[in-house]
């Protein structure tokens, strides 16, 4: 397969390094990722500066790699619309350090890469690890080709994207393989304020995770008990179960509209 | 109602104070949102740099009014954890100049202040006007404090938010309300290579709407017909009717991972 590798920690992270190395003992490797860390970045793209791509050669065994002067979903849509002469077969997106569950993946630059590749048509896997330290990326590794040979050769459901949380310990203490929702991961809303040396208040986000008691099936739950959790997520946000009941609400009249006379 | 006001377009534009004054003449508004235009922004944070908030004077009937060096989720978050004194009782972002229908609200600034206020808890609406003209701002305006007011006497389901989107016409020329899915808005993924002054490579993107014909009850449709459309929309993105399938794939199995001995 051709595999397009890309992240939000940008190209020098370690994580990108040992997926994108270890994707390539077994497939074709492009790795086009961000120039520097685009953590918290959302599914942004940019529109109102030029883009540049440039080329380095730092990883082994990957046909192709360079980074690019923007978010995530740029990177995964310049590659596929400038920069790649063939379409890739799949778009894997990490390993990034630090965990992409529940709410977290609304502000993920590493889920959204991987969501640009499905909104492309392309198969797509976003992979994290639910650690800041750089430990065990190779688990992560591992279990991306495993699940990539294994995508290979299923079809995922329209508008679908796998998100993989990998515990931050070693491969042979994983306890398996959980397929799972995602849960609630709550933050501390706080703000730091301070003053500047010229009297001007700022402020600092210095949100923390909480624990979070959650359900036995989700995808937070699963890898704090040790595995490896999977969860298919989509892109079609309408909430479908609600659409009959807003009909009813005293809104969907023509008249309810102040009109002009 | 204590309502907080945001938007993408940046505060000196023209749909937000619209917005906010309409809102102003029925319920206390404060409005916080960014200095200047972060359309394209996602669901992005800011983490690594300081936020000020800077007062200003430009809105009749508003009860405080500042702008703020983010994003859009930045702006709600920090209003919401730092500036009001009081929760407000719903966000409501906009009027965006510009439509956010289909996959356009992936990439959305707009739709994610609303999202950022439906995560933290509040009732929140995104409304946006589907031209890039700055023309009949007031039909969104008229329909924001309509769609306000009964959202008031109701209950969204979790997670849940109303995402708007308003035909770029004279209010009495609206045809009404759709309850709508959202849509399939396609566009040419195509960017402009150029060369720079040194002789190096730099690309624009340069993607443009395609016309595509979708099914009856989508957003897209409903606007095109001269209608509001009203989409819920939420932020659990679980693929729940794929789960099932996604446990008989071959990657549940432990022995599936190359456990190092």
């Amino acid at each position: 397969m051709r595999i397009l590798v890309s992240n939000d920690d940008g190209i020098f992270a370690p994580g990108i390094k040992i997926l994108a190395e270890k994707l390539a003992t077994e497939h074709e490797v492009y790795v086009i990722a961000p120039d520097r860390e685009r953590s918290a970045n959302g599914h942004a793209l940019t529109l109102n500066k030029p883009l540049r791509a440039e080329e380095v050669n730092i990883f082994d065994g990957v046909k192709f790699a360079c980074h690019v002067n923007g978010t995530p979903a740029d990177c995964v849509k310049l590659a596929i619309g400038a920069i790649l002469e063939e379409m890739p077969d799949m778009v894997i997106s990490g390993i990034n350090r630090g965990q992409n569950m529940g709410t977290d993946i609304m502000y993920s630059g590493t889920v959204s890469a991987a969501m640009e590749g499905t909104i492309l048509g392309i198969p797509s896997i976003a992979l994290s690890l639910a650690s800041f330290s750089d430990v065990h990326y190779e688990t992560g590794a591992e279990f991306a080709l495993k699940l990539a040979n294994e995508l290979a050769t299923k079809e995922l459901p329209s508008k679908t994207l796998l998100n993989v949380n990998i515990p931050a310990i070693p491969a042979d203490q994983v306890k398996g393989v959980k397929i799972t929702k995602l849960g609630v991961h709550k933050y501390t809303d706080i703000f730091e304020k301070r003053t500047d040396l010229r009297g001007k208040h700022y402020y600092w986000f210095a949100g923390e995770s909480l624990e979070y008691q959650d359900e036995e099936d989700t995808d937070i739950v699963a890898v704090k008990k040790g595995y490896i959790s999977v969860t298919p997520i989509h892109y079609d946000l309408t909430n479908y179960e609600f659409l009959n009941d807003l009909k009813n609400w005293d809104v969907n009249i023509k008249d309810k509209i102040e009109v002009k006379k």
